[in-house]
């Protein structure tokens, strides 16, 4: 991994975000969500194009982690749990629809075009998650994000979250040319629900007591940096679990909204987050190739057949998945479609694939090449399907606060 | 250096955010600025007591960075050019004073037990600076930022740091056996000045327009990360013209300090500065060893000897630089201990004595004890020059918005 030395780091980082604020604000311009604009300016700055910005640089792997910890903690903060448990049903029966469907025919096609067995079942699997965060992200862009269809979107991403993370444990295996037993498959599978249920039983009576004894202390900025440890925290808690980091970040949001604290919390994380949420969009940006996309070199063509296999499987599974749940009254169009970019989740499938030779170079192009598809096309998708006259969407309540202040 | 992967990143995190609020909670409590609580938990996290933060980690020193960089830009953000021009005579004063007297005297000394040349010159030169973001913050904390005396030494902390810098380059010729002439030293003088006038004069008429152009951009957090993105070029220009990184980001702080968006980007600055501000100060109080206070060891005691005549002539050579400007109606005694504490600029000084083997293992002790005390020694003895009536330092700008929000 490369070094950086203070000049460069600070060099990187206004490259980035001012890339990511321009590039939002064209975004928007253009009718789109800002997210799309922060994922355009990572594929300029990325190794492909301008060369700024590798996402596998240590410091900057980790400031973009913050960055989608930061963004599932919001996510949390502005979630009712009750409205989420509310559509439960649907989300889970969408989730679980969203996993097979994509998993099952982005096998069946891999063996069709004639890979062997162990591949085609890691690029099936690598169909599986919905990122959560892009979804999310794009829903809040729109301001849609406490509609129903936002609510089983998020309640679905976040489960499939989890199965996802279930099924790269046991291709992880499989790989490792491990044999996995049901029993084991249950066990991580039970850990990684578990401890979602866990912490929201158990944070339910720890949490509020604990914000309401640090409120006591006068110290600027106390509550917002406790808010902080807590999704830090409960991140790094998730991890050691054996569930996923920003399962614990969404946990601690979770918890944190239910507390009257948690509208001030929220204005000061929002700040925070505006610093790091973009580097993580930037650096799923940066980490697209988009010379495989040249259908002029002849080396591209096989992993763009198989890249479009995939992407149509990809799409077509997520999209039917939004149908699971006949009994629900959402615009089943709109689950399916906010279902489908598959983003950061698609591509740590992607290299472990490469990474443990299971994969060869066109096999890991074709996988990225359904990751890249299905991220960028979902955000104007959704955008297209939810009334023009919407606004984009502004926080209310720091704005609220600057129009206050500044009288704007 | 050591790499971190996400759990590791999110438990360094959590350690050091707690430990500084924490200790800082308990500082206040016990009468005394937040800073010394957040030095404190530094020097308890550090290697030579629990060992749970190693402040050479890239990504540690890296934010670490950062937290000084915010922190000059928001004491910038805080200053009022024309109050900073009006003590310049004073400052300039306490400042060459402040610098010449600290270094004969930390020369003469090191000569006088026994020291050769070279060493007693990088000994003296690492008494000549005063760490303006350990002052700026003390003097924050206590609110008296904006007091004659903080302007004053505020100032003559900004000029000594350049003056230091120009030492540093010097001295580091020297160490590499290089000889210095005098119109080298007049260069890079005039090129660590030059930059903070040509910055202020240039960006007098470039920023406001700038801002207000931004100021379109109804994204939220955009003139927040517009700030961000002018401290951080600035520091960044400021590193490449041969001035210090914080230089550049206090000369975009005066700067936006003048526009009407000042007090709105002070707002989302401050929350970006509660979470990396105290990383700074906790990565400070880390880099101290404990164990060379230990006056058992004999192999300490000649160390604790060099050491003792460094602090005794640190503290009185800055002192006595408080009584540098007669015609001054500024409480001198303010100034001097003000301008005491040596904080990370001495640390530097110091590793670059031992990395060029210019210091052996107890010269190197006894400049980091001289740092420690001179640190640790400063915000005890400002608390007890100010009235114990004064209330710590609350931010009043968010507060006042926290509590129209929430009714607190």
């Amino acid at each position: 991994m490369e070094h950086l030395n203070i000049p460069q780091f600070l060099g990187l980082l206004v490259v980035i975000l001012g890339a990511a604020k321009l590039c939002g604000a064209l975004a928007k311009a253009m009718g789109q969500p800002t997210v799309l604009g922060e994922l355009v300016a990572g594929v300029l700055l990325g190794s492909s194009v301008l060369g700024l910005v590798n996402p596998e640089v240590e410091v900057v792997h980790l400031l973009a982690e913050l960055g989608v910890i930061l963004l599932l903690f919001m996510i949390g903060l502005e979630t009712d749990l009750h409205k989420l448990l509310q559509v439960g049903l649907t989300s889970t029966a969408v989730a679980m629809i969203g996993v097979a469907l994509p998993f099952a025919l982005g096998y069946l096609a891999c063996r069709l075009v004639g890979l062997d067995n162990l591949p085609s079942i890691v690029a099936g699997a690598s169909l599986t998650a919905t990122s959560v965060g892009i979804t999310a992200r794009v829903l809040s862009d729109l301001g849609h994000l406490q509609d129903p269809e936002g609510q089983v979107i998020l309640g679905a991403a976040v489960i499939d979250d989890i199965i996802g993370l279930v099924i790269l444990t046991v291709v992880m295996g499989l790989t490792r040319g491990e044999s996995v037993s049901a029993a084991g498959v249950g066990r991580i599978t039970g850990v990684a629900f578990g401890f979602l249920v866990l912490t929201l039983l158990i944070g339910s009576f720890v949490v509020p007591g604990l914000v309401s004894l640090v409120s006591r202390i006068s110290l600027p900025g106390t509550k917002t940096i406790l808010a902080v440890i807590l999704a830090f925290g409960l991140a790094w808690l998730a991890d050691r679990s054996g569930s996923a980091v920003i399962i614990g970040a969404f946990a601690a949001g979770l918890l944190l909204a239910r507390t009257p604290q948690a509208s001030e919390i929220e204005h000061g994380v929002t700040e925070l987050g505006n610093f790091f949420v973009p580097l993580f969009f930037v650096s799923v940006g940066a980490s697209v190739d988009v010379r495989v996309f040249n259908p002029l070199d002849p080396a591209n063509r096989s992993t763009l057949v198989i890249g479009g296999v995939l992407i149509v499987v990809a799409i077509a599974g997520k999209f039917a998945a939004g149908y699971a749940a006949p009994w629900s009254q959402v615009r089943k169009a709109v689950v399916g479609v906010g279902m489908i970019p598959r983003g950061e989740v698609g591509l740590i499938f992607a290299q472990m694939g490469l990474a443990s030779k299971v994969f060869d170079a066109k096999l890991f192009g074709a996988v990225t090449l359904m990751v890249m598809v299905t991220t960028f096309i979902a955000p104007p998708l959704l955008r297209a399907l939810f009334p023009i006259t919407e606004s984009d969407w502004i926080p209310p309540e720091p704005d609220g606060i600057e129009e206050l202040v500044t009288g704007e």
